[in-house]
């Protein structure tokens, strides 16, 4: 397996599509940014994950995370390529310079993500972590443990989890039993237990701060009754982890992949914690940081789509297996083709193609919107940003790991029975990226989010805006060439224009309605918003086709392949939604639970 | 994990809807079947895959095959499992009588297989390989080599192998290099190495019996000059193995599933061997029977949509998280419902419901067709029978291993996060399944062998044939519940029929159109013959609904969600096929080896 850096992809993604440099530049806390340095950190990030990250991959995966005693012990190498990657200041990238941070944009560390996720998905666990813990102590602890805690995590010293999962709570946080009792001093008494805690227990790190949920004993119940507590492994005295805290890793899943990441079972008896913003608002703390969270989750889909498709490219152009029906002159004499000039084999391919560089851009797209809520110094326009990016957050997490899930089976069908075998390397792709469909929210759960609290509950008013946009581009769109792919675009825009009040009326009769179609609504809106941005890249590799005929040429071309035979799945969509819509129109039930029992 | 044994919709399948019993009875080799004999050995069928087999699975996929000295160990019960099933005469199911088998249909070995592969897919694969090699030795060996072998086949105290794959000739057997040298006796003396051959070394039986395709010293280059060979790894005298011939395992494969199942790397080294059937015919040997076997691929998919549907199902009642939007009246006062009353849940299930029960009707289906094809005493029948099997047997293997695929994925995410743990048991599944989208020929390769050597070859006649009966069924469908799925079928039809000349003209000025098209049409076709199958299904239970309202009224709910939700995925095949032949029109290149460059 190998990995080249995307770096002129990226590039063209951030500096020529989005004109990341100007517009980050723009906000006064990144008046230092300018194309060459952003350039010059991605370079970097390209080096760490090629050439130190990728060799501990499959080993990570053969001889996963092991448990003795309590102790949890990382593949050979991690550790390594941990220190490596602090003492380049990697965990600091885009935290606050206060407590030590860099200072960079999340469009920065979304590329750094994309890279590492798709070198060491495994790995890439321990410090993508750090960030949803930094962000919920950031924006919700008091100063003192910022102070304590903050340059530690930021520094990458001390690694962080969130402790969310029970037993009997998973998708459903209301549901969590961990207890929290007042002590004296302002500490907490926590006693519970948690279950898939990433990074739990590890020997990266000297100290592990755990984000914990649970309840204070006088919680109202379900959701509204939830806190969130901070819960170090060791409590520290002026910075130096000193007395060991009740706070126990027993025991590590076996899983399907990401062998390499350490899956916890977490008791705590009687921990000392610290309570992390008010009391019973640990749920909106812990959504707070979710944006972030699954933006990183969703990049993790665009990783692997992308190390995949360079596998598959590199094996496709090796593997000489029957006659193509198109075969070049050269090859007439010979008894078969490279399988890259098979029409299966190429189909496959520029689908992980589009799929790599259709989730980047939108990846990309949202990591500049989470840079502008966080640093646009318009109040307005930051809440705008927010809210689009509310409304792409759920379509990124689920819309880009499910490609990533189907780029790696797909790249398994190109190296065929190779691509079986754990050797070869590609099918440990397709293990680990299964995770990323389920974790941070099932990619159901995002469907869910979408249609309920993204569109319906403002009446589609952000996904409108969201169309508006989209139409202006299509507006201003000349090309004689994308004519097609503008109607196509036009006619999903249109579909979902008028699919939103018919959905918003049918529900109110059938409140089932909504998140049966909700798996359709993610595809279709991210269908919506990934075709836009083909246009917008389209154009502007038409306008510069000539500076580089190779790299532009493909690029129209991957748009067309698109707009052609990948956005025609919205096709499918719609009328599943109207299938749907008909049958609440005529008061059929589309309940199944009579037929399931 | 559990597993059920579908007794119910295998019945109502076999007899209902085909009235297999009276069909199969009217064969002169078939004259004492009837209903209750072969309820019995379906009855049978499922105590073993129940009892014996499924206690087997996780074990085998923990411990894995191990390789040692040239000998391979398999996993703890597989040899116990394994001579239960030889003692109870399973092997010799559908082997003719004159070599000790039972003489029976081949659909009862297809309903064994789905259970066999739905409760064990890795040790499935030893008894499973026994077929293709029982039906290339008994229809072209001469009679010295089938009284040898065949009645230690038959009777399961050898079992066999299949040696196509080499390192450099997977897809493309043309490419095979295998040598086989004539040597004095009759005999012939094979030098080469092969790869992935499942079960070409084992504990289970005392002798192995090895189908090696090779290339005589005068053989023309490619697929026409290669022949079929036999070399037992003892030579017998007598019936007894005697003298161990130069055939030897050189290690076996670490692969994504199918850990029981031993993948061989073996080696010829001088080995004797003797040719079965005609010296540079061995393709069409191996060929002829892989229409059985490709049925018993496709049935696989079948097997393991029916085993995660099941545990899905039972999770999902279990499973309590989060309040459904329409909840029974006794749960009102609960914080949260089993995740079987969720929309997102039920759309999963159902499904995997309509995979299973569908993929089970196609594969049932063609399963007669090949009793048919072998056993009716009308030649011109047995053509025809021939011919439609000939057509299904592409989209059998691709579609439903396919759907297997999608279903054991399904079933992962609604595990949630639990499904991602080994010790849960799912995650076996989809490992599992994944090489049978590629062994067998991949499903890309079966979608090519459709349109070029099924559909373009005749013109579509086979395909018009096929979709004259299904106009039959549509035209005598006259309940008035069904007339909007009558609608779409006969819509899916009627753009068949059109798209045939259209890619035929195409083809002419486009030759990599029809490959391009390939995996939309094996759909397409898929979803016509699966749609007819279900507007007769539910028909019947239509008509039968009072004696057992659940399961008929089941039945008919899970055929209209196969309408409304799931042959909407042809308007998507449609769309692009139709681009395809646009593009093809106006003279532009869908040909994409530039942009891949």
């Amino acid at each position: 397996m190998h990995y080249h850096p995307p770096l002129k992809d990226i590039s063209f993604v951030l500096f020529e599509l989005f004109n990341a440099a100007q517009t980050l530049n723009r906000y006064p806390e990144f008046e230092e940014i300018d194309q060459d340095l952003m350039s010059q950190v991605i370079e970097e990030a390209g080096r760490f994950a090629s050439e130190i990250l990728l060799p501990t991959n499959a080993v990570g995966d053969r001889e996963g995370c092991q448990f003795e005693n309590g102790h949890v012990k990382t593949p050979s190498g991690f550790k390594q390529a941990y220190r490596q990657f602090q003492e380049a200041g990697w965990p600091a990238l885009a935290c606050d310079p206060a407590y030590g941070g860099q200072g960079l944009p999340h469009t920065l560390n979304t590329v750094l993500y994309e890279m590492l996720t798709g070198t060491n998905h495994a790995w890439s666990m321990f410090p993508g972590l750090l960030h949803g813990a930094y962000s919920s102590l950031y924006h919700y602890a008091n100063d003192e443990l910022k102070d304590i805690y903050l340059p530690k995590i930021v520094s990458g010293e001390w690694l962080a989890t969130m402790c969310l999962t029970e037993p009997q709570a998973g998708s459903d946080l209301g549901l969590i039993r961990t207890k929290a009792t007042p002590a004296d001093n302002g500490h907490y008494i926590l006693e519970g237990n948690k279950i898939f805690i990433s990074g739990g227990e590890h020997d990266l790190t000297e100290n592990i701060v755990h984000l914990v949920l649970a309840r204070l004993p006088d919680a109202p119940p379900g959701s509204k009754g939830i806190s969130l507590f901070l819960v170090p492994k060791f409590l520290p005295e002026n910075g130096v982890p000193k007395v060991r805290n009740a706070v126990h890793c027993t025991g590590i899943e076996h899983k399907m992949g990401i062998h390499g990441s350490a899956t916890c079972s977490i008791q705590f008896e009687q921990a000392t914690g610290w309570l992390v913003g008010e009391p019973n608002k640990g749920l909106a703390a812990m959504f707070k940081m979710m944006n972030a969270a699954r933006l990183l989750v969703g990049i993790n889909g665009v990783g692997v789509s992308e190390t995949v498709y360079q596998n598959a490219l590199a094996y496709a152009k090796e593997r000489i297996q029957m006659r193509a029906a198109t075969r070049p002159e050269n090859r007439h004499s010979e008894p078969a083709d490279p399988i890259v000039m098979h029409p299966a084999i190429q189909r496959m391919l520029m689908s992980q193609k589009a799929y790599a560089e259709g989730g980047r851009m939108l990846a990309y797209y949202s990591a500049l919107l989470l840079d502008g809520a966080e640093h646009h110094p318009d109040e307005q326009i930051k809440a705008h940003f927010e809210s689009e990016l509310a409304l792409l957050t759920p379509i990124i997490k689920a819309m880009l790991t499910d490609q990533g899930f189907e780029a790696a089976g797909q790249a398994i069908q190109i190296f065929g029975g190779h691509g079986y075998i754990q050797e070869t390397g590609i099918e440990q792709y397709l293990r680990d990226i299964k995770i990323a469909q389920i974790y941070e929210g099932t990619n159901e759960i995002q469907a869910i989010d979408l249609i309920m609290r993204k569109i319906l509950a403002d009446n589609g008013q952000r996904l409108f805006n969201l169309l508006d946009r989209i139409q202006e581009t299509i507006n201003t769109t000349t090309q004689p060439a994308f004519v097609n792919s503008v109607a196509a675009l036009t006619q999903v825009c249109q579909h979902l224009r008028a699919l939103i009040p018919a959905i918003s009326d049918a529900s109110r009769q059938s409140p089932d309605l909504p998140y049966q179609i909700a798996p359709e609504m993610l595809r279709l809106v991210g269908h919506a918003a990934m075709g836009w941005l083909w246009l917008k890249a389209a154009t502007i590799a038409d306008e510069q086709k000539e500076k580089d005929p190779a790299f532009y040429g493909s690029k129209i071309d991957t748009a067309q392949y698109y707009f052609d035979f990948i956005l025609p799945e919205t096709r499918q969509l719609i009328q599943v939604i109207d299938q749907y819509l008909i049958h609440s129109q005529q008061g059929h039930s589309t309940n199944y639970l009579d037929s399931l029992m």
